[in-house]
């Protein structure tokens, strides 16, 4: 199976965004929509950024994305109660589609209510691989937590299918021994379980405050794509990293081989046709 | 230690170079070590080609090209005798400078002739997993070889530093299945001996007669490093393919982080500062 792409740009921290999310202006929400549609996505991640903390806000940012498009949702949200409302929001509107929780900690207070939001809901969970003690700076831990979460997920109900498990991408620029680190727990989580569980991660931090942006997002996309992460949350519309996404699905054996893969890969996205696969 | 690049432009393949071979004409040759030179080569590759098979064409190829740098090279070469007089014409020009036989097969025929010269001449040496029953298509085969090369090897006095195994890329284009095979060989072969012996690939056969071969070629290319190897016979002088090669670097901790890291990277190659590290 190829990768899932989940789109990042529905933030209230991109200006444009928050305001649209104050003002519940949907224009620039179902741009950003049809933007990322086009791009390709598999799921549209939602997230209200600092932009507000009302709940009726998320409930109507949910909803406002839910109605323009046939995509999946990643609800991506700091509370419990945020996620409760937005995925009553999200039944409301589209009734059984598919959706992911983004995200989890390893955290027992966090992690307990949230499967059983994700087994109510039928909703997948994208599980970070930290806890109360913050996040883990060596593979071990990492693939601690990670089994926790797992356990803790099929615990619960929920399929490898439904779990996905996030290594934590720390910034290349200030902690330049983790992405080496992120890669090995990558490669390792992969044994965790048969059939395999999902690994996702979120890309756009491994470059944070870094010059070269989005040369170091695509390198390290396709080395954890090498590694076998099979999910990222990114920005679908930056087109070289899009072309290095197919590129490495060529040659992982997950897109078919043609001399314009890239017009194909392309045209995956511009038709609509994008898989929700969770 | 950072990634080993080998510079495949010295090759008779290439019509300048062909002619410059059969009219024993420097200024080309010059040009090429030169431009690779700046390109941030760490060895010379020195390859007819079909231009001559004339072992004199060759003694004079070799000669040429060591005397225009202060690079180590790799001799590539179809047969003994060809190894045999590169190696005399290298080490009359240079002396004691590092120099690796590229390549022999896991084929006794082959392998323990090549393994005198590399321990006569003291020389490293590049396996190529392959045998008398052609290439492999599977793991189990590349590691198989791929020990019995490394094996021989040892037997024969070199060190695991001197000990370079090829698992032999193939055309994304033509044995789609390959290239995920290859990538999983590259990391088992990690485990093969410790302290490692190098992994080297032969990049730009991944892009046989595909449209895309650049992009092909810096996608496998971070890709296979992520899994481990740690050198390459490449194009030094596709300025994208080493951005990929530097930020991949930068990601595995080979490289240190600045904002300007990719000037400090091609400044390596402008300093003629580049580690012969065989």
């Amino acid at each position: 199976m190829g990768i899932i792409l989940i789109g990042e740009r529905i933030n209230g921290s991109f200006k444009d965004v928050g305001r649209a999310i104050q003002e519940h202006d949907k224009t620039v929400i179902r741009d950003r929509v049809a933007r990322q549609e086009a791009g390709g996505a598999d799921f549209l991640d939602v997230n209200m950024g600092a932009a507000s903390r009302k709940l009726e806000d998320y409930a109507w940012l949910v909803q406002t994305v839910a109605e323009s498009t046939a995509l999946p949702l990643s609800l991506d949200c700091p509370r419990v109660d945020m996620f409760q409302t937005g995925l009553k929001a999200y039944r409301d509107t589209v009734g059984e589609r598919a959706v992911i929780l983004n995200s989890t900690t390893a955290e027992d207070s966090k992690l307990v209510p949230l499967l059983e939001l994700a087994s109510q809901y039928k909703a997948g969970i994208i599980g970070v691989v930290m806890d109360e003690r913050g996040s883990p700076q060596d593979v071990d831990r990492r693939l601690e937590l990670g089994g926790k979460i797992f356990a803790a997920a099929v615990e619960a109900g929920l399929s490898p299918a439904d779990i996905f498990l996030d290594p934590i991408v720390m910034p290349v620029k200030f902690m330049q021994d983790q992405p080496k680190n992120i890669l090995q727990a990558i490669q390792q989580m992969t044994s965790l379980s048969d059939p395999p569980c999902h690994i996702s991660i979120g890309l756009s931090n491994v470059s944070s405050k870094a010059d070269e942006r989005k040369l170091i997002n695509r390198t390290f996309m396709v080395m954890a794509m090498a590694m076998g992460v099979d999910t990222a949350i990114l920005d679908v519309c930056d087109e070289d990293l899009r072309n290095a996404v197919a590129t490495a699905e060529l040659l992982l054996g997950t897109e078919i081989y043609s001399d314009a893969y890239l017009k194909a890969y392309r045209q995956r996205g511009a038709s609509g046709t994008a898989a929700a696969a969770a």
